[in-house]
């Protein structure tokens, strides 16, 4: 049986992950998730959904869109856009792209009218259980200051993580709580699960691997 | 010989642009260009550019990017993922979309460096002479009030016009004045072309339309 | 004995409410509450604190500042200039100032540090809950569509009143409620205050009133 | 005769020029003026304007406003009232708050009508030359890199000032340049001076100096 567990890969806007390059680790991504029957979610760059939606079976996530409607709102993110491209969900608020909190509530509920997931990035546990009030689907636990470090937040913070998911399920046990900031291998994976969650949300640590499949390996290896 | 004047067709994020209905508008764009022998630039949303840009012939353009490098920017439109998608040039500061001043500099050398065209949307005469001097390749002078508002600017407000084109000329020669704001139709394609500027932007008179293809046709009549 | 409810006047930006009639119009508030023995508290725009508050007793808070530390931020709002100029409190993410939600957890905690109250302005019931997790002095729940329209929340849509009030208090029951958007009234006052609100949060009602005075005098019969 | 080049003081948001810090460090500034017969402006922050201004005879200066009118703008900062307040003029642009384009624009020709004086922060040959297009009083020409570096612009870059007051006076001879970043000693004012410009905008070489005051006496050598 599939480990229902996620792993979520945040392509950012790095070089190795922009066009071309961004093809080609999704399908490294695509080539890992079948082969070893886990889950694995891409986030690549806006401009790369359609092309790479066209070419895998996992699913395609949108690193953001803005909180607007069909209509005259040149160079901005339509969510309606982002799922014809090929998007089945998308990133809020990452830490890198903070959005206000009023647009936090509206988007969470467009992607609900959309069909899309939503995952809501959070940087304490206090944040983390007021997002849980907005109800989406997933909220993912960042303290900023580990994010990119290469310091995994589950080993140097287990208490922001075992406090988030308490937090979430007093609120809306409905809501699934991953783990982000600083993982990268299995073992940051495995006590990531350890401490309740239900997946990671990671970027660096495998897109700027020396050999991305291998570093995927190694992490799927945390889903037990 | 084909005419040197430009039709730059801003998608903006209207219903009948996204998505599918986008690239059926960019191939009746791309139909009428080749059919007529004249210059037809399309900007669609960035999600749509990759797909749209692999099926017709004509320049596609951005409708914006941010002054940002590789790295670490979730959510947020890198200018060499724009390249990678297909386009060919970028519009910038629109009003729907203001730049900070800095950031239009840094965005037009981007853009040269990347071998692409910038197109600055200004909104007086003031702002398009100041808009010169950073040496885009265009300007284009919208005054706000009359975007979407049916009433061309090359008519209601001709001084404008010529007194952008007379601004622009002193600074940097150069530079290319495109006329924006209000056009839909031949003839106000064709007064604009008499005030001295080299083509006009335009968005909701063809995108709206309900029949777009009669729209550019009658459009390309002000061409002469 | 003093009655609890607070009434909080947000001065905004007006005309009657800049420089020398904000401190007319902060005076008139502080005949009012010391003569009828109630809570106003007024929020003057930031260049208008410091003299307001030497010439008034009732508490002046401010409309909003930024999530910025001592340093090099040329041009921003810190909450110490706020609080040394006589700040005793602040608003937070009113509907014309939205704050990011990471913002918005940081400035209730800063407010805290500096011995100040707190008022998050939410929208509706989920951001509402929300922000009680949050843990602020006050919530204010402004439907934005009547805000400035003079339909009184209390009256057009007390669901999300009681709602707000309901969600709050099993989220943090110390957290306070109070009704915003079209209160001008004493009659709007009363039936927020029977909906389970502590107090009133508004605007144009009071400070575009022809007589300010006689407004306040109406609006706080409604405290009964 | 008093030397008409000018030295601008910004107090950003330091500790050292906060509130009751920053009263006095306006005196001191106020007191050097007067007793060596130079121009120096003192730019508080916006909750400072009012105080420092009852107290000194030196010009204060905003550090910025934003570009709205008399209305609903909870928490924003209105230019009617910076200049009720107190202040006589204002910086645009600075580094560590760019403006968009329109809206430098706007404030320039909002300060004219208020019949304030407006500096515009600018950070390369090119946006100096376009930022003299929109006719403010003075430019401010600053390297961001350099600011806070205490590596003098006039010393280090010695050729962006000369091309910014070449490029400046092509434009608009009117307006005036000052030269900003890293300057803390009468030796870099001396050398900007030599290089065309009309005075200097400096910062934490004064307000962060042990003293202040023998800083600002040491700087205004340099006027010769």
């Amino acid at each position: 049986m599939k480990n229902q567990n996620l792993i979520v890969l945040n392509f950012k806007t790095y070089k190795e992950s922009t066009g071309d390059a961004a093809l080609k680790l999704a399908k490294t991504c695509d080539d890992v998730a079948m082969e070893n029957n886990v889950n694995i979610i891409v986030c690549p760059q806006i401009g790369d959904i359609y092309r790479i939606s066209r070419e895998v079976d996992i699913p395609v996530f949108a690193q953001g869109f803005e909180n607007i409607k069909y209509g005259s709102n040149t160079g901005h993110v339509l969510p309606e856009s982002v799922k014809e491209a090929g998007a089945a969900g998308c990133l809020l608020n990452h830490s890198e792209n903070r959005l206000k909190f009023a647009d936090i509530d509206a988007s969470i509920q467009k992607l609900k009218e959309l069909c899309m997931t939503s995952i809501v990035c959070t940087n304490n546990i206090a944040t983390t259980k007021a997002a849980a009030a907005l109800s989406p689907d997933y909220v993912a636990v960042e303290p900023p200051e580990l994010i990119g470090s290469g310091i995994s937040v589950s080993k140097a913070q287990p208490e922001v993580i075992t406090g988030s998911v308490d937090a979430v399920k007093k609120v809306n046990e409905n809501v699934r709580v991953l783990c982000g900031a600083g993982i990268s291998t299995g073992s940051d994976l495995k006590s990531a699960l350890e401490l309740g969650t239900e997946g990671v949300l990671l970027a660096s640590g495998i897109v700027c691997a020396k050999d991305p499949k291998a570093a995927l390996l190694d992490l799927i290896c945390g889903l037990g």
